[in-house]
């Protein structure tokens, strides 16, 4: 089945995913699934449509060689708003890939991207968690209307399926509530922490890794794990929350002595994230918690995150992933894909 | 959908899953299903048919009674042979739910069973590892020809989605090896050892608690993870092997002092299963090694199962299951009957 693909971002995670796309071009096709990228907007580099297709990878490298993507080949468009006019205009069936840079406080522009290809006709996958997390209700109210695919396998466990996991492997289950560790950078500061770095010192060490945002606030602050809480909870519990309706907890300037303080009766400070099914509607939370070294929150070292779904028929399950990287992050893009294909297909 | 149900087995498995189907029965009908069982077969209770349909939930209460099935409610047969012959022969759909006690080192008549159904045009979902762990290769290859379902998430971990999360949710990835712990008695015993229990002290109370077999051999040998292993390697690998064909260890005559050699250096003993793709086809095995407490096979306490993937595409992912039970091993079986109502709908 022959898809046409408009690209919203193309930073390393769009990039990665065209790379991708290539480099399984025969399992895809195996699959069913013919993916052509019409159109790329970016933020920097223009934006451009061709309803001839694109060669995605060539753009790739340009982009990375700090060069405009590439004249002459298609139209040039104003943005991604423009890119998404023009591409549900052809007659295939059409996908918006949304990556670009999220404001984690309002969840845009991927919310307006996300509102107005379904309105458009398009299918939508994500790898943002603004969308989940801000407007999941009303998204997927708006693709169940017009019978398209709205998903985000990429927002919460960087490809690591959950949201694919309870759709497609639990139905006639019910998750009542869920607990993991869903960011990174501050599980990382922890065990820096636990191993006798300074805070300060451990921060500044991830971010010249690349670990570490420049701007950690969003990460320490606990905002990333309130916004991948309140999309789990919108999508899993029903909720209609957002990442402000999180109670949150973040990193203080005592965190140093937090984490001595657990060390000295044996145990280790994580930042949970909780959220559960309550008499008033759905509870969530992110906090510093002490944990037992020697059980499965306790045990998460380095870049790993970890979620349990509660289940009424299957007991407590949990998922871990052990090695986040952009390419689990590009790759549950591609496994979205499929799955609009493989519906297109059972409904063609 | 309207599908006919044929039952193999009657167990406490079986039961629970019947039991299941009434319980959840406004669920499974807005996912479009609605099942009715046709037939039972079971080995001491009787054998019984009727295309009307019957109450198996009346049958279970019956059964557990110490009575045979129903007189004059429909036809007696045979054995699950006949049953299946019978239940083919209707107009609509029709799965046998293969649910007998299995021979673990013949994987019958488990197979003989699965064989016949889909020979007649029947879709199959069990919870036994036999199947899988035998017969893989030529079961899939006839269900395939025929353009039925034969699925077993039942088999290996009690309910936690394993081959259903490979299949729908990692589409155009690669599984290159997995290593877990696949047994729950052995699991509890070397932790009843590690808390100062004799083995056999430990092996007695769990049987009086229901947790261990009367006849334990298969389990304590590592049987029941050697054919859990070639289940998942058949499938998840393609690789062609038996239990027979792992390398296996069970726990000997000196499993006390290897569990205390193991906490003299602050490790656990654990029982894992492994196996990768290697130059000359699958390597396969089941054997004692000493982990550390601190990581996601040394934290598993009590009845957890758990299971590391190795993909290409995602790194390495863990699922934890952390309390089996019947109602989860029951599950697996409405999950798979679910699964088999979707694609036919996709088909129809």
């Amino acid at each position: 089945m022959k898809i046409n693909l408009a690209l919203a971002g193309f930073g390393h995670v769009g990039r990665r995913f065209v790379r991708l796309l290539r480099e399984r071009e025969a399992e895809l096709a195996a699959l069913g699934l013919e993916p052509m990228v019409v159109a790329i907007a970016t933020k920097r580099h223009g934006a451009l449509f061709s309803s001839r297709g694109i060669d995605a990878v060539e753009q790739a490298e340009r982009v990375e060689k700090g060069l405009a993507l590439e004249d002459g080949i298609g139209v040039a468009l104003k943005d991604a708003r423009a890119m998404i006019a023009k591409t549900a205009d052809l007659w295939e069936p059409a996908v918006l890939v949304e990556t670009t840079v999220l404001d984690i406080t309002a969840g845009q522009p991927a919310i307006d991207h996300v509102r107005a290809a379904l309105t458009a006709g398009m299918h939508v996958v994500t790898a943002n968690k603004g969308p989940a997390a801000f407007a999941a209700r009303e998204l997927q109210a708006l693709a169940e209307d017009r019978a398209l695919s709205f998903l985000f396998e990429g927002a919460v466990m960087d490809g690591v399926p959950v949201f694919n996991l309870v759709r497609e492997t639990l139905p006639a289950a019910r998750v009542t509530g869920f607990e993991g560790v869903l960011n990174t950078t501050t599980n990382q500061m922890l065990v820096a922490i636990e191993r006798g770095e300074a805070a300060a010192a451990a921060l500044a060490r991830m971010q010249a890794e690349g670990i570490a945002e420049a701007d950690p606030s969003l990460d320490l602050e606990g905002w990333d794990a309130a916004a991948k809480t309140a999309a789990l909870a919108n999508v899993l519990l029903d909720a209609r929350i957002t990442p402000q309706a999180v109670e949150r907890e973040g990193l203080g300037s005592d965190i140093e002595a937090r984490v001595r303080q657990a060390a000295a009766h044996g145990k280790r400070l994580k930042l949970m994230a909780r959220a559960r099914r309550e008499a008033g509607g759905v509870r969530a939370e992110v906090n510093l918690r002490e944990v037992d070294p020697a059980s499965p929150f306790g045990a998460l070292d380095g870049p790993a995150n970890a979620l349990r779904l509660d289940t009424d028929l299957v007991g407590p399950i949990l998922i871990t992933q052990l090695e986040g990287s952009l390419t689990a992050t590009a790759y549950a893009l591609v496994s979205d894909l499929v799955r609009v294909a493989r519906r297109l297909r059972a409904h063609a």
